[in-house]
């Protein structure tokens, strides 16, 4: 099978984390060894420097929502050039905690950036390059912020309201009902049985591919 | 007269800061005493810190064109929408030390970044915002870089190849046959006549807009 690039989505607290083991395990188990792991923002030196402002801001400076959006894409195109791209040429799979579908969530509908924007910025950029599994984990901004406050402090994203999360959550589901590449799964269940639907669905996609 | 918005364009070692003490004279004797100075990429804390992360780059990691883009135009909406906007608002004048004419002309003159992707980003970002008067100051690189290097160690950018300044050159150019709003000032004289030809160029700009 070609390789593949897969990525994780899901608010805060979601269970990306369980998540990227239980995808590890199931391409294992099917003998798929070189497997690269990403980050959104993140991933490389200089996509790691713009996380820390995207996630930290400056003291005292309100980051503009258009300024957040083009450092995430500046971050997501050195990442997608210089790292996936290459890894996916030279057959490994590749699989991501978070893509471009997040900057769509978050600061589409979590923030209420402009969609034509939105549209623009990532055909503009990214082309058409897209990932070719996208599970989303969904829960509640309620159980996914109590569990993400369980790790520790939070940064300045996961600082926005309740409202902002509901929104973000929205936008995922509606996005999830019109692209296929979109597989939904309830991870608000109990972890084991989260671990559970997330083997399944991916073991299902699989064999679609095959 | 309404508050303007002034941007100094030109290569390295085109003389900006005199270009801008020559301004600011300028202005004055008219009585215009409230001017905001900015220089980009920058002028807000978080603009700086994506200023450094262009000019020196990450060790090891190479920027790819379209990361920098991206960076620069974070840098630059965070810029006017939390600086110039507001000055130019409350009656200001800004006088900016370079600002989108210079991605036009070194990203894609001098990195040959796609025409089509640096209008739909400078159209999707900044809108119809534009400066009202860019005066840029043309020199050869031989004599931009000859005078960059006499002040000292040269940055990421202003260490690319001689053609690339060339090809800079040529953009700026081509731009400002086309732009209205682009007054070319001979920068390869010496510094008085120079200093000469701006206050001169901008008194008479003035007296149109008045």
């Amino acid at each position: 099978m070609k390789s593949k690039f897969i990525v994780i989505e899901g608010l805060e607290g979601a269970g990306k984390t369980t998540a990227r083991e239980a995808i590890v395990a199931t391409l294992r188990e099917r003998g798929i060894q070189d497997i690269v792991f990403t980050r959104e923002p993140g991933g490389t030196p200089l996509a790691e420097q713009l996380r820390v402002l995207v996630k930290q801001g400056i003291e005292g400076e309100q980051v503009t929502d258009k300024a957040e959006l083009l450092m995430l894409y500046a971050a997501r195109v050195q990442l997608v050039d210089t790292v996936i791209k290459p890894a996916l040429a030279r057959g490994a799979w590749v699989i991501g905690d978070r893509h471009d579908l997040s900057s769509q969530a978050y600061q589409g509908g979590g923030r209420g950036v402009d969609s034509a924007l939105m549209r623009t910025l990532r055909d503009a950029v990214l082309g058409d390059f897209r990932p070719d599994l996208q599970l989303y984990l969904d829960v509640t901004p309620e159980i996914g912020l109590q569990r993400a406050r369980a790790r520790g402090e939070l940064d300045r994203i996961e600082q926005e309201s309740l409202r902002f999360f509901e929104r973000t959550r929205e936008r995922y589901l509606a996005l999830a009902a019109e692209d296929r590449s979109i597989l939904t799964v309830d991870a608000t269940q109990p972890l084991a049985s989260v671990t559970q639907a997330i083997k399944a669905t991916l073991t299902r996609w699989l064999e679609q591919q095959a």
